[in-house]
């Protein structure tokens, strides 16, 4: 069991552990803001003030039998880095046995991010006694990747959201980070691997889009309606003869259910094959010079029209001065 | 003037002269896939056959008088490097005067991408008298990291997409590479930067939006409708008391227009502060104990009814009992 504070005060801390006591293993995450534009502006704190309050929320959450304190530093990413080790190390000596390293605006690059996490390892005391944990934003759209590379570089707990909902723009998507770790861990991130079940992904994605309110666009990586659809003349053909070609992650890994067998969506990047394969699916056979003249009527119509639906081809059909043999 | 082609068959090439050979800069875009799946299941040639292909396209192209050709490794992050490397020198022997290195299905991860930039540097004959450019898919949402990362390790062209629309998942989006190189090129990009009036950003993306039809999450970093909003209570806090706090690029460089001063919105994680303030812009000034009393109720609304707007906060007002000075 998990509470997290937001304001960290005594009776915060006390409520937090009133609910958790009998749990079997409890855990309290808390925070504070480490950099010098949230100490002056927000905290109005000293650096010696946010020290002495940091040790002494820890100290005091482990003194009630918390098992596990998490302990966030607030917009590490902006903060001076030796004031980090320190702040750190005091936390860790009072009692905290995981870290959290926040990009909290969001505006590290993944290369920073991972030098923030090495240097962190090499210069704090006691860190090799705890969990590194990495909350990203998304600010810039880096949030997966400043989390995949803090994987890299150590971190082993992080902080993610179903459809990467969150403050501005989001925090790291769940649904990348795991299909991230389960496609290229071995290869690429020193051999992670996470127990969830990704077939469930699609289905959990979809009731947080309903609960939520905050509907995804379709090119939402993993998760969007379009995530697994070949609209592209030149896509389409590659699918046709083999998934693979443009597909590096199955839409059955995440159980999205596709609208038709191959994803495909005919629109007015759509070519020739694709096209066939339609009008088969919808019991027509043409011959190769009718399929050709009904092929750039359907252009036409798709410059027009966004969504080609499957009666749109039907009327094209039957405006066809050839009839095809039907199927 | 610029003609990207997908088939590049010689009659093709004819066309795109047609249109452009008055031009003043002419340049040309062809490409051919270089994977073994793409070679084998769509193409249905050998090594030697798609080698031979790319350089009489290229060949082709400058015959006719293409100032530029630009030519592209569809599925190079697929492909066995020592072939990308010949084909690449074999290209460039022909003529071309740009390269372009596709991650065709989004399975890299940004130090893979930028990996595969340095090995081609280092090990392809003609490649320094040639621009690199990168095309990024976002299956994994890494397309804005892998695109980044190319550019620190020597790509001078990047394809983007307004809003990141483009197959599957998309491609790298415009304004998260723009806005990153704006904030971070000087320091972490080693000194590259764009010309772009990013103050157009967020007109030019609802535009598109609406021309394309491709509605955006309201998370979508830089132009989603929440990108500048702040809803829970400690970051409505810091930007009330400092904006630099919770938010490192300025809504105004971007030309986002917020619906209010402060990007605030009521929600059921908002705090007093906030709430304090928007109750001071609806004309009320609450002391403090009655504050506290209007919060809770508030809160216990917001955790009923998504969006609060502000004739649900001016119906709390009238059912209070206490009544406010009027400010």
């Amino acid at each position: 069991m998990i509470c997290g504070l937001a304001r960290s005060t005594k009776e915060d801390i006390d409520r937090a552990w009133e609910s958790l006591k009998y749990a079997k293993t409890s855990m309290i995450h808390m925070f504070i803001a480490t950099s010098d534009i949230h100490m002056k502006y927000k905290l109005n704190m000293s650096r010696e003030q946010v020290v002495e309050r940091a040790r002494s929320m820890v100290t005091y959450a482990r003194s009630l039998g918390f098992k596990h304190v998490r302990f966030g530093l607030e917009d590490a990413t902006r903060s001076d880095k030796e004031f980090v080790y320190r702040i750190i190390g005091e936390v860790i000596k009072a009692g905290a046995t995981c870290i959290c390293v926040a990009d909290t605006v969001g505006c590290n690059l993944p290369n920073e991010f991972a030098q923030l996490i090495v240097d962190i390892k090499a210069n704090t005391l006691g860190i090799k006694n705890v969990i590194l944990a990495g909350h990203c934003h998304n600010d810039l759209g880096l949030a997966t990747a400043n989390t995949l590379a803090g994987i890299c570089a150590g971190v082993r707990q992080v902080d993610v959201t179903i459809n990467g909902i969150g403050e501005r723009a989001g925090n790291a998507s769940l649904e990348e980070i795991v299909m991230a770790i389960k496609c290229r861990g071995e290869e690429v991130l020193g051999g992670v691997y996470t127990g969830i079940n990704t077939k469930h992904i699609f289905t959990t994605s979809n009731m947080v889009e309903e609960y939520s309110g905050v509907k995804l666009q379709p090119h939402k990586a993993i998760v969007g309606a379009n995530a697994f659809t070949h609209e592209s003349g030149i896509h389409q053909d590659g699918i046709l003869k083999n998934k693979g070609t443009y597909e590096f992650i199955s839409a059955e890994d995440v159980g999205f259910i596709r609208a038709s067998e191959h994803g495909i969506k005919l629109g007015k990047l759509s070519g020739r094959h694709a096209l066939n394969i339609k009008m088969l699916e919808l019991g027509y056979n043409f011959e190769e010079k009718q399929l050709e003249d009904l092929f750039w009527r359907f252009k036409s119509m798709a410059g027009r029209k966004k969504n080609i639906t499957d009666d749109d081809l039907r009327t094209l059909i039957l405006n066809e001065t050839i009839q095809p043999q039907i199927a």
